[in-house]
């Protein structure tokens, strides 16, 4: 037996133009996509070291952070997560999943592999948590580990009080985990000020740099921690005490732990580059106007956002209620095919119930939550419309 | 206390052109490069979609195999490596590595990480194992999985009698993992033929992609073995049962696992529409031809390889003994100053004692043997040149 070549491979790639927005990724500035067709670098040539530490300077920035173990984890948001459990977790240890979506229950698939001992707080539906019931569930579970989502990408749902259940965790020996993949740029988030012992963002949402690395860092007392384990981390490849070496976090020389893609350090690099030419502050305050703008327009429309709690909205993915009668694919098929521009449905517990708007990087700006406005409200209109004269056609 | 913006993101972006001739990353072709600055799509949007079913379609005909269970692990080598392994290991089992160098033991570590029982079969020093040794440990230890590096990197030893080593995994109810990651594209490779339940190799060698995609092949064999598991595999992001199902192996519908990043993809899609097009067979004679040139080259130049026996030889790595008396490190950096040349030094067990020369991709040319020969010789006279001048000045 012989397997032929693939005839599929003999056309040409064919990538069209789109306005991404749903939640991530969002579209790369023409600077980040030039930026990966420059040439591939050596792992361990000084040039790719020399931007290695660079990002790893401009994560500090975002994170507001001085903590030595700030890297990247070479894979998706995912590996983010799985990286700052795989190093936290050892056998039975009790972990503690903030619930207010889907992300929370992504986490605690990952800590029992882990060989945790899976614990819940979970939020009334469409709500973020409160600190009463993070309270309550630390002194009924008493946990090793919390994790929480600061934006739950889910249900565009914004977890507040960050720096209170900082102090929680340091009042209660537990180490504390914050998924900033949707939210960072979007809100503040200061994680020496507030804290936080592991965070990870995505690349490719409100920083506007390609997928495929994902910042991550460790407080000084999660990596003392992790230094103590009785046991190695079960992963190799999250191995952070072994990523850290490559990325210098430690003061001793560099040693290979594994190829990175030069190709993405590049577009990170040129879009931490950007964010941090614009400031933190601002990027946020951009963010907080456009959703603002947003929620404005929904109601306008006579739409309505998921999240009651004004408070409780994530600005950087904004969930709205997908008017009664209507159906999601539709909307989102005719803004796709009339406009190549993306609106989300639903993810986990919103699928079939919400239009996921993603205002992230690049397209936060007012024109863009304009643009998405009126195209959601003439797709819902057209929908409408289509199906009233197929009513009609049957009478 | 607040963390300023870094100065160092205020400079340009700098990357350099380089000649890339060490164990990997290659080169990308222009073709590649130019890829990788499209606008990035959705992870779920139906053109990615398709481009991950046509790269599927690619890695079949490379890996020559009609396995359903092929796709791509989001990460570095590294991650194909643990992707086998996690999905085959469950505590205790019995898993023999076969040792020729340094990416034994790295699967070895990974593995009792997993929580296996590690045993090791270990090649004598500069060779690849023989059938004896590996039937003998078959035998001593009854493992579940064997591990081999077709080729490895470090000591450029080719590990020949696949097929055979296939026939006697199947006879002893074992699983087969073949690091092919060096050696796909420079060397013969035949996944159904020869019995082979996992592979996976790397983007950014022979294949000439950029590194942060590796493609992987599980054997039906395997499949059901993972299906059968009692526990599940000990990372989500490694789990193939899910991984298959975002990759549209199983004809069941999609679900979303992570965020591909389709920069990655596009990169990957066009060096294997490349290497399609020049046929595997033609691109495996190729880095052959280009092999036995280079090492007749080193014998002229009075220089010797390290793997003494020939058909241990890899083709795409080659590991050329250090002189006598000679630096390498300054070998090495008298190509990179004066040529932009990348020559690489040893790795683990070859540390201090090799020069490695990679033939992968674009490199993989008789034109680039010639003058990596002639350079590596030039910077070893000069070097030796320059501890004369030393010595003489001393008397």
């Amino acid at each position: 037996m012989e397997v032929p070549p693939p005839l599929v491979l003999k056309r040409s790639l064919f990538v069209p133009s789109k306005t991404l927005m749903g939640p991530g990724p969002s579209n790369c500035s023409q600077r980040v996509l030039e930026a990966m067709s420059n040439p591939v670098l050596g792992h361990m040539h000084p040039e790719c070291l020399q931007i290695m530490d660079e990002v790893k300077e401009g994560i500090k920035y975002i994170f507001q952070t001085l903590n030595d173990a700030t890297m990247c984890i070479s894979g998706a948001g995912h590996s983010g997560m799985e990286a700052a459990l795989c190093n936290l977790i050892e056998d039975n240890d009790v972990v503690l999943l903030g619930i207010s979506g889907m992300w929370g229950h992504r986490a605690a698939d990952m800590a029992r592999r882990y060989g945790a001992d899976v614990r819940y707080v979970e939020a009334s539906f469409g709500r973020a948590l409160t600190l009463e019931e993070i309270r309550f569930a630390f002194d009924t579970h008493k946990p090793r580990v919390f994790f929480v989502a600061q934006g739950d990408s889910s249900t565009g749902i914004l977890q507040r009080h960050i720096s209170e259940i900082g102090d929680l965790c340091r009042q209660h020996d537990c180490y504390l985990v914050v998924d900033v993949v949707a939210s960072l740029g979007g809100t503040h988030f200061l994680m020496d000020e507030w804290k936080v012992d592991v965070a990870y963002t995505g690349s490719q949402k409100a920083l506007g740099g390609p997928a495929g690395l994902t910042p991550i860092s460790f407080s000084k007392r999660a990596l003392t921690h992790i230094k103590q384990r009785k046991t190695k981390p079960k992963v190799y490849y999250f191995d952070v005490l072994l990523i850290g070496q490559y990325w210098g976090c430690y003061g001793t020389p560099r040693i290979y732990h594994h190829t990175i893609s030069s190709t993405l350090l590049y577009g990170l690099r040129e879009a931490l580059a950007h964010f941090c030419a614009m400031g933190l502050k601002n990027v946020v305050q951009r963010h907080l106007e456009c959703s603002v703008r947003l929620q404005l327009g929904i109601e306008e429309l006579g739409l309505e956002m998921f999240v009651q709690h004004e408070p409780d909205r994530l600005p950087t993915v904004n969930a709205v209620k997908v008017p009664f009668g209507i159906d999601w694919r539709k909307v989102a098929d005719y803004a796709m095919r009339k406009y190549n521009l993306e609106i989300s449905g639903g993810l986990g517990p919103t699928v079939e119930h919400v239009f996921r708007i993603g205002l992230l990087g690049e397209n936060a700006t007012l024109e863009k939550v304009d643009m998405v406005l009126s195209i959601l409200n003439e797709a819902i209109q057209s929908i409408k419309l289509r199906a009233i004269k197929t009513e009609r056609s049957k009478i």
